[in-house]
C-alpha cells in the first residue's frame, strides 16, 4: 500500500476539499468574496502541493506498516496518508518561500508559484504562510480526539522551526559583500557550515519526520525513557541519510548527465554552498583558490568549465565514492541498533533509495 | 497590573532568554555557527518584537483580571503576560512580513527589519517564519501541562489562519492591471470587499485574540455549550470594535494633524483601500469619480489635495462622526449582553481606548 501513489492521491483530494469547504465556511464574508478566495484557492493547493516524488508522504505509511508489522485497516492507511500529505504540505510551503527566496524561475517543470502571472511574489509569501496554516488545520480535523494529537502537532512544528534554521544558516552562507555579486566571500563555504546548514534545512523534513511521525502515530511516547531513546536513534539515521542524501545532490548536479538527471546543474553559477566546493576549499593551494575565486558563482560558461576542471585535478569524484560507501557502512550499523527490529525495515528501504541513485 | 508596561517588558526579556537558550541548545551545531545564530537573533527579536503600545498584549492581562474578579496570584500574571505577549509575537510575524510585502520603508519610527542592512529581504522573510514559530516554543514551555494547552494552540492557529486570509483579502484588493501603477482598478475598493478585509485582517487578531485567550486560560471551554455562546459573544463585540478602530485609522491618516498623528498619512497616494475610498465611490457622480480615477493612488501632492477637496465634498468626516457614535451604541448594546458580567469590564475598556481617539 505504501507504493500505491493512486490511492495516496485519492486522499489528497479528500484533504483538498475539506479545506476548500472550511474556506466557503468563513464567517462574515460576501459570497462573491468567497467565490475569488475558493477560485484563487482551488489554483494554489493542486500547484504547489501533490507532484514531485511524493517520497516523504509515502514514507509515513511505510513506517506505520513495518511498526504495525501487518497490512493497514482502511482507517489506519487514511490516517498514515494524511499524515503522509502533512509533510507534502510542510514541503510546499517551504518550496514556494524558497522559490522566493532563492528568486527561482521553474520548480518540478513549470513556472514557480510566485512567478505565475496573478500571483506576484505579495500573493505568494502570503500562500506559503497559509500552506503551512493547512497543516494544523488539517491534524485538528483528522487527529484532534486521538491520542497522538499533541505529539502529532509538535512534531510538525518542531521541523518546521529546525528547517527556518537550516535556512538561515544556508541564506547566510552565501553573503556578498553590500548584496553585490561582485564579491562572493568563500570563508563561509566550509564543511562545518554545510552540514549544519544540511541537517536543518533538509534532513529533519525530509527524512526525520516521516519517521518520528509513525513513531507517534503508533503510541511511541517522546517523552518516556523507551521512547527517547528510539526517537534519538530513528535521528541518528535520519541526520545521517539526509547528509548523504544532499551530498549526492550536490556531486549529481556537477556530474550527471542532463539527460538523466532531468535538469541542467547550476550550482556553480549560482554560487550554491556546495559539498565540492567546500571540500574544494579544504584542499586547495593558492592558485587553484584563485580560480574558485575568479570563477565560482558567476554565469559563464568558460568560468564554470574551469571551476570543473578543479574538481577533476582534485579528485572530488573519487573522493565521494569513498564518502558513499563510509556512508553506507554507518548507516547499516546504526540501522542495526533499531529497535524494535521491525522498525528497521522503513530506514533500510530509505537507504535503498538512496545508494548509488543516479538521480 | 494590567497597565503595567514595566512588569510586562520584564516579562519579554524572560521569553526572549529562554528562546536564545534553545537556539544554544541545538544538536549538531559548531559553536561558531551557534555563536552566529545567537548574534543575529539577539538583535533580531527586541527590534522586532517589544515597541509599539503593546495593547494587545496587555489585554490578555485585563482580561484574565477581570475574568478572575481579583488581583491575579504572581503565577497567573506570568502566564496571563506570556499569552499577552504571544499576540504581540503573532504582531511582529505579521509586520516584518507585511512590510516586506508593502514594500513599507518604516515601522515604529525606525526602518522595518528587512531593510536592515544586515538582514535583507530573503532573511526577513524567514525571520518572519522564525517569529511564528517561537509562539509555539513558547506555549509549549509554559503550558505544556495546563488544562487549557490545545486551547491556546488552536487559538493562534485559527487567528493566525484568518489574519492570512484578510491579507490575501487585501492583497488582491489593489490589483494594477499587469502589476503596474498606471492603471489602478478601482471596482474592488468596495464597502464589501473593505469589511471582509478588516475583519480578517485587523479584528481576530488585535481584539478577539487577546480576549479569547483569557477566556481559555480560565477555563472556559470552547466546545461546551456555555462556553460556544460565551466566545460567540466576545467575538460579535470584538468584530465591531476591530471594524470601527479601523475605520477611525482610515478617518485619521486624511484628516488628522500630522504633529497629533506621529505620522504623515499616505493612505491616497498609496491607493489603500480605504473606508473613504470605498464610500467616496458608492457615492460619486461621473464627474467626481473621474477625480479619483485620475488622482487616487499617485504620489502628487496636487492630485492629493484634489482627493480631499472631494472627501469634503461628499461631507465623509460628517458621515463618519455618524457611523462614530452609532458604533458605539451597538457596542454598548452587544457588551450588555455579555455573561459573565464581570468580564463586561474587558470590553467597556477596549471601547474606551477607541472611542473619539485622537490619534
Amino acid at each position: 500500500m505504501s507504493t500505491d501513489k493512486a490511492a495516496f492521491l485519492s486522499i489528497y483530494k479528500q484533504i483538498e476539499s475539506d479545506l476548500l469547504s472550511d474556506i466557503s465556511n468563513l464567517p462574515g464574508l460576501s459570497s462573491e468574496l468567497k467565490r475569488q478566495l475558493i477560485e484563487y484557492y482551488s489554483t494554489c493547493l493542486p500547484y504547489t502541493v501533490p507532484g514531485g516524488k511524493m517520497t516523504r508522504g509515502l514514507t509515513v505509511i511505510k513506517g506505520v506498516e513495518v511498526l504495525k508489522g501487518r497490512a493497514l485497516t482502511e482507517e489506519e492507511y487514511k490516517h498514515a496518508a494524511i499524515l503522509g500529505w502533512q509533510v507534502e504540505w510542510l514541503q510546499a510551503f517551504f518550496l514556494v518561500a524558497d522559490d522566493i527566496m532563492d528568486a527561482s524561475i521553474t520548480r518540478r517543470g513549470q513556472p514557480c508559484w510566485y512567478q505565475r502571472p496573478n500571483v506576484t511574489q505579495d500573493n505568494a509569501i502570503n500562500d506559503a504562510l497559509i500552506l503551512e496554516n493547512m497543516i494544523y488545520q488539517t491534524l485538528r480535523r483528522h487527529f484532534k480526539s486521538h491520542p497522538s494529537y499533541v505529539a502529532l502537532l509538535e512534531l510538525f512544528i518542531d521541523t518546521t522551526f529546525r528547517t527556518e534554521i537550516g535556512q538561515h544558516i544556508d541564506t547566510n552562507g552565501t553573503p556578498y559583500a553590500e548584496g553585490k555579486r561582485a564579491a562572493l566571500d568563500l570563508s563561509r563555504f566550509t564543511l562545518d557550515r554545510y552540514r549544519g546548514c544540511v541537517r536543518y534545512k533538509t534532513s529533519y523534513y525530509s527524512f526525520y519526520l516521516s519517521c518520528a511521525l509513525a513513531l507517534a502515530y503508533c503510541g511511541y511516547d517522546q517523552d518516556s525513557d523507551e521512547g527517547k531513546q528510539l526517537y534519538q536513534k530513528a535521528e541518528d539515521v535520519c541526520m545521517r541519510l539526509g547528509e548523504y542524501f544532499q551530498i549526492q545532490d550536490d556531486v549529481l548536479d556537477a556530474y550527471a548527465p542532463p539527460e538523466v538527471l532531468g535538469k541542467i546543474g547550476t550550482d556553480i553559477e549560482d554560487a550554491k554552498c556546495s559539498w565540492l566546493v567546500c571540500k574544494a576549499l579544504e584542499m586547495v593551494n593558492d592558485d587553484q583558490k584563485q580560480i574558485l575565486v575568479n570563477h565560482y558563482g558567476r554565469h559563464d560558461a568558460e568560468g564554470v568549465q574551469k571551476v570543473k576542471e578543479l574538481y577533476k585535478e582534485l579528485k572530488l569524484e573519487e573522493l565521494f565514492h569513498e564518502y558513499e560507501e563510509e556512508q553506507k557502512k554507518k548507516c547499516d550499523e546504526l540501522i542495526a541498533k533499531i529497535e524494535p527490529e521491525s522498525f528497521r525495515e522503513l530506514f533500510t528501504f530509505l537507504l535503498g533509495k538512496i545508494y548509488k541513485r543516479q538521480k
